[in-house]
Parts: structure tokens; sequence; C-alpha cells
């Protein structure tokens, strides 16, 4: 630093001409991310502002789990007993453990072998080790995800529309077109896959991975059968397409016969498997994992030969760990319940099979017979049903139903990304319970009866 | 879902000749993201690797905080004071606490006024609540300022060399190129920078913003003076460049005078400020927070005029809250300290001062005198020091060192994304003791002399 270059203002910038600008940088939309002006981006906190303004309205809004079972106690037992473990059944001294729990740590995370035998307990997958990454919540295990797989603006990602919003914004934040494919009443439909994966090709583009929730789908609340999951994985593998399975609701069905996962059929290691324990622990934690054995030709310099060690790559420059206090205390869960989170959620399960049935009740009572103006799904678990309205349900309808008949919902365009769905809705009754559930049908049913009286 | 499509073969798959493809896919590498074929994402992995073969060396290489003040109680104690703030100073039920704890919670975080308070107290900082993001640590906060500011190819962001790699490997995920400013013995150089922000205009791309740790930088050690830092503000507010202040180690200076941060010298709105608790807490927690105050000029759809608003956006979809344990752990231990990270870390801070003569007493009696072939420079405080050495010192050398010499450091060129620094290495000192420090200052004056005699 000897050559001293004294400061002049540059001619080129637009700020000099008045000298001493004490105004505040103003910065314009336009100067931002693109994503930012996409209403995706914005949906969810606008909608999450009107729920705020109605809080004593009914809400079948929020996609959150039950929470009267939670219990400030359980943050301290099961950070306990995953001391204990790390000392008892792997051998740390208290320094290891402390240094576990305090330092960094690799980036793979903290739980792997207990989320090994998790997942082949609960999912019946026989998971590598190696393949699997402990993330901050299942949406940073979608960013991975897709940054990794987009390598130019060619790279095309497929998913059911409607899908989860959490995926459609985080694609918008990694610059990866979302091709949609059609749903029926059976989940994500098979042959239109098909269909979109040629057109996507025809285009000159490259049909990376489809995204499908097999399990009562969030919004729809519809599951594949396992025929259809058979065929879709024929197809990927067929199609050179990754198949990324998420799978936040599977234990939470209304009968006992649970179909298998993606990934336990995979037999081409064709399926990326995606997973949460918002919903089975909470979401306050945010801890997510990825299962990706999907092997590399190449081996890069510093080692790693499957898909996850590139994943863990990315991960170490996102958040570089998921939180060890988070991590503890899901493994304490996990340790406290045999490594079962169905074990650890049969009330939950319980609840959310009653308040289903609730919802179903309460339309049957107020929308009789087969010329009712209002139709719905029924699906076979999960948090999520969609009602299809004879109107519009918008968000201005949906602020309209709040301040005049206090029940919140979700507008279902928000999961079309604007596309689609204009008449339904998505119900969310996972935090209700049965009164609250025949509160706000009634509710619902004064409005859909205002709405048609006024036509 | 009416029309049937039977399956079959799509000509264009280059996976159907051989038919039952139980092959697993094989990605190649080409077909992931360019950043994993990047140095500077694999570096920090590989030297992580190294250092993992040779246990029982004596590491100058890991840049993580001294731990034996940690202790399993104290996380405990912070959860239920934090808990205790929430009930008594808050004024919620425990339903509340429940549901803050363990639900999904507001984006921006749940720490806002304390975190605003410590901002003050700490750092002279009077934030803005509205302003404040909590993230999943600094990295975190940089992947969301880099992904906001990066519109198109045009955008660039400056940056010193040597420069911490998080931010390097942060730059490569969100595709924005780091322009190198130079280094001088008082930090960044501010008229380089004036230089680099010209040239970057005239090549017609977009310089946005200037990233920076103006207190003990990682790896340098160097610091800014107080006049450097208004110049700096001048300059960047004149150019309509935005400062990205990171300030992780200003508490552990040497001395008593702490120089003020860039925010606090901010009368142009034009500093944002991204901090860390991972040193004044532990890396662990993952908690790091950005001050974003910039106003925009138009309101989006779903409100927030401020950066920070659209920055939460982002963040909703990258990794949707920060742990709330996490969060409670650090409340607490603020809560402890009344809001004094400062006064939490009296402690660590004589650690690391006391660590830091160690290293230079060592220095100066294994390579005394004007004409020793080891130079260095003397930080005024922080965890690192550079010393440039009379040969390469590459990642060979490093392997070279641990392996023979029992010693671990790290390779500067590194931090120069491999364009410089090749004779120089990074020694960090804050987990180790006097002793060991001594130890191994010795060992690398062997490996010196043995690498002299035999040139």
């Amino acid at each position: 630093m000897t050559e001293t270059l004294p400061y002049a203002p540059a001619p080129t910038s637009p700020v000099l001409a008045g000298v001493p600008a004490l105004q505040p940088t103003r910065l314009r939309l336009e100067d931002l991310h693109g994503s930012l002006a996409d209403p995706v981006l914005g949906s969810m906190t606008l909608l999450n502002e009107i729920a705020g303004r109605y809080p004593e309205a009914v809400s079948f809004a929020a996609g959150r789990p039950y929470e009267d079972f939670y219990d400030l106690g359980q943050l301290h037992d099961h950070l306990a007993r995953f001391t204990r473990h790390l000392e008892e059944d792997l051998g740390h001294t208290p320094e290891q453990s402390r240094t576990a729990l305090f330092q960094y740590g690799h980036t793979k995370g903290l739980l792997t072998d207990l989320l090994v035998r998790y997942l082949a307990v609960d999912e019946g997958i026989a998971a590598d080790p190696d393949a699997v990454v402990v993330t901050t919540g299942c949406q940073e295990a979608m960013i991975l995800l897709l940054r990794a797989l987009r390598t130019d603006e060619r790279d095309v990602v497929l998913a059911p529309a409607p899908t989860y919003v959490g995926f459609l914004g985080a694609a918008r934040l990694m610059e990866m077109p979302v091709r949609p494919v059609r749903e029926g009443t059976g989940g994500m439909d098979v042959d239109d896959l098909v269909t979109q994966i040629r057109e996507v090709r025809a285009e000159g583009l490259r049909p990376r991975a489809c995204y499908v929730v097999p399990d009562f789908a969030n919004p729809s609340g519809l599951s594949m059968s396992v025929a259809d999951r058979q065929r879709l994985l024929e197809v990927a593998a067929a199609e050179g397409v990754l198949v990324i399975e998420d799978n936040p609701y599977s234990l939470f069905g209304v009968g006992t016969e649970r179909p298998p996962t993606l990934k336990s059929l995979d037999r081409h290691q064709n399926v990326v498997y995606i997973g949460s324990f918002a919903k089975t622990a909470f979401p306050g934690a945010r801890v997510g994992y990825i299962v990706a054995d999907q092997p590399l030709d190449a081996v890069t310099r510093e080692g790693g030969g499957l898909l996850a060690d590139q994943l863990a790559k990315l991960k170490s420059f996102l958040t570089l760990n998921t939180s060890t206090v988070s991590q503890a205390i899901i493994g304490g869960r996990l340790l406290e319940h045999h490594h079962s989170m169905a074990a650890a959620t049969r009330r939950e399960a319980q609840v959310y099979a009653r308040n289903l049935r609730a919802v179903l009740d309460s339309l049957d009572h107020h929308f009789p017979g087969s010329r009712s103006p209002v139709t719905w799904n029924v699906p076979g678990g999960g948090m999520f049903i969609v009602l299809t309205l004879p109107f519009e349900a918008d968000d201005a309808m949906l602020e309209y139903s709040a301040s005049r008949f206090g029940v919140l919902w979700t507008p279902m365009r928000h999961f079309y990304a604007g596309a689609a769905g204009s008449n339904q809705i998505r119900l969310s009754f996972s935090v209700l319970d049965p009164e609250r559930i025949r509160l706000g049908i009634a509710r619902l049913a004064s409005l859909v009866h205002t709405q048609i009286t006024q036509k």
C-alpha cells in the first residue's frame, strides 16, 4: 500500500451531484433478485399478514402440527438423553460430547446413525450412512438439491400442480423453472409426467428431476397408489430423471396400511429422499434431511463419491452445519422412542384422524347430497383437504371471509403459481379440535350460502 | 385423469438401450452446478480431511473459538432463562411461550428485541427492530444478501484479497463474481477499492456491494483505522455501493480502545451489518443476524419497505426460520449478561490476548532479527496471524508439515481463490494454550529450517 490515489468522485456516479449525500441509500426493487417481484415468494407473507389481522377467526389456513402435546420440559429431557447417547453408545468422553454440541462439526450432521435406524424402522429404507445429510429443515434440502441440479438455464424440474409453495419458492430462488404435471384423484398423473418430460426435451431443455409428495400431498391431500409408485420409478429411471420424494405426512394415515415409500422401492438409486421432523417432532427445531445415494462418475479432488457429498459441500457454504442443539433434541426424541417417529406420534396421528373425520362430517352436514354447490376430495390421512367452491376464492375473498364470517383458509391458486385453482381452497385441520372445526365449517357454509344468494 | 397414455420409452432416452436398467443412476460432475467443480468450494473439505488424518498434530488450522469454558449445563440454563424472559418481560402465557419455541414463527426471528439492545450496548449501533433478521449463522446472512443483490450476470461484489473462504464460496453458490481489492497493512485499501469500482463499471458491470471485516479480519488479522473507515463510507455512498460489514471478532482486541463499527458511523444507511454468535457464544447454535435498514423505493404487494423485509422473504424459502431452540439459548446468554457479549466473553478475550502474545513471543524466539527468513504481521487482536515463508506453502507442504513435523496451518492461497498468497500461511491460535503454541511454533521452525537447508 505505497501508492496513494486520493479519492475523487467518479464521474459516472449518480449520487455525486448533490455533494454531502445524507439521503439514505434507496434501493429499487428492480435492483434486487427477480424472485422478489414474483407473487410466489410474497404469497405466504401476504396470507400470514391477512391471518394476523384476524386472530379470533377459525383458521384452516396454517399447516402447523398439533401443539397441545408439546411441553418445554421435553426439550431439556431430549437434550440430556442425546448427550447420554454420545457418551454411553458412541463412547464419547465428556470433552468430546461438549465439542460435538458446541463447536463446528461434520457438515453432514450429528444424527447420521440415528437417522439411518429411523429410516429403516419407520420408512423401510436401507440408507447408506454416507448418503445422509442433515439439513436446516426440509427447505434447505430442497435448496441444496435445486442448486446442485441447476447447471444453466436449460435445466428444468417437474412437479405436480398444485404443489407445495415452499418448493415453488425454492425453485424460484435457485432459478430453476418448475414444469407443472397434472394431478389426478390418485396424486401425480404419471402419464402426464411422461408427456411433460418429452415436451421439455422437445423444447431443448433438460428435465432433471421430478418433485413429488406421494403420501397425503400438500396441498391436495392426495396419495399415489403402489402401482403408480412403481410406474413412476420405471419412468424416471428410463428417462434419466431423478425423483425427489418429500415425505412429511406419511405417518398420519387414517388406515393401518401404509404404502411403501418410493425410496424403499427404488432399485435404480434414482430417488433422492428428503424429509423433515417439523411434523413428527416440532417445526422450531428446523431439522430435516436428505438421502442421496446416487454415485458420481468422478470423485472430486477432496473426495466423496456420492451426490450426498456434493450436497454437503454446498451446505458448508449455505448454513455450514445444522444447529447442534436442534439435532440433539431430535436425536433424544428418536432415542426415547426406539428410533420410531411412528411410535412418538401415535397421539398426534389419532388427533389428525379425528379432525379429518370431523371435517368430513361437518362438510356432509352443511353440503349434503350429490347436487351440493361445494365438492371436496376425501384424503386417506394427512393434514389437508381441498374444496371446490361455486365462486372465485382469491385473496380478496379470503379477506372477506375472515372479516365477515370469521373463518380463514388458503386460496389454492397460490399452489398453482397463480395459474389455476381459482375456485378451490385448502383447509388445514391439524391444529384445531372438532368443536372449532364444526364452528369453522358452519361459518364457511354461511359464506358459501351468502355468495350463492347474491349471484 | 381420464385419459390413459400407456408409458412407452422415449426415443431420446439414453438409458433405454439396455432395457431393465438396474444400474444405479450415475451422475456426471458436469451435470451439477458449476460451483461444485470450483476449488474454492472444495478447499475447506480438503483441509479438514488433511487435518483429520493428523489428530495428534498441533493445529493452527481451525478457526474455532476456545472451548474450555463451555459447559452443557449452560444450554439448559440459557433455555430456561429465555423462557422466563418470554413470560416475565414479554407477557407471554405459558401456551404462547410453548408456541414460540415449538412452532413455525416470524421469519425475522424471536430475538429481535434482545439483538437491538445488544447492538446498542456492544457495538454502538442504533438498530431499527424492523431492520433486523436473525439468520442460521452468518453464512446464511451472506447467502441472503448475495441472492438479493444479484439480478443478472452483470452484478459484481467486491472484497479484499485475501478474504474469508465462506464469503467466496457463498458468492460462488449465488453466482456473484467477487472482484478482489488490495489489502495493505491497514486492512482493505480504500484507494484500490475506488480503482476497482471504476474498472468494474468500465467493463459494463455493476458493483453492488463491498464485503469487509474491519476488525481483525479473517484471514489477515488486520484492522482498518478510523480514518479509513470514514473514507470507506464516503466512497461507498458516493459510488452507490453498499458496504457489507461482517464483524465476528471485534470484541477480541488486545487493547482497551475499540474503533467504532462502520454501521455506527453510517449516516447514509449504506452499511448492511452482519454478525454471528459463533465466536461470542458457540458455533453449533448457528445463530447470526443482519441489520439491513435500507429503504426500498417501492413497497411490494405484501408490504415491507426495508431491505430486511426482502431478505426475510428470501429466508422464508431458504431455511424458513432459525432454530428456535438455538435462538432461545443465545437469548438466554444475552439476558444473563445484560445484553452484552463483551461482558459474556471477558475470559475468552483474555485467552485470545494471551495466546496472541504467546504466538508473537515464540515467533520472535525462533525467527529473531530483521534478517529472519520468516516475517509476520502483528494483529491488534482476533484469532489469526499471517506468516510469510521463504518457500511455497501449498496443500502438499501442509501435508508434509503435518506428517513430518506434527504441525497444521492453513495455506493462504485458499483465501485468494488460488490467485496469490503462495508463500503465506495463516495461523489460528484460538483453541490452543501457550504450551501447545510454543510446541507448534517450534515444530514450524523445524520445518522452515529443514526447507532452508535443503535449498
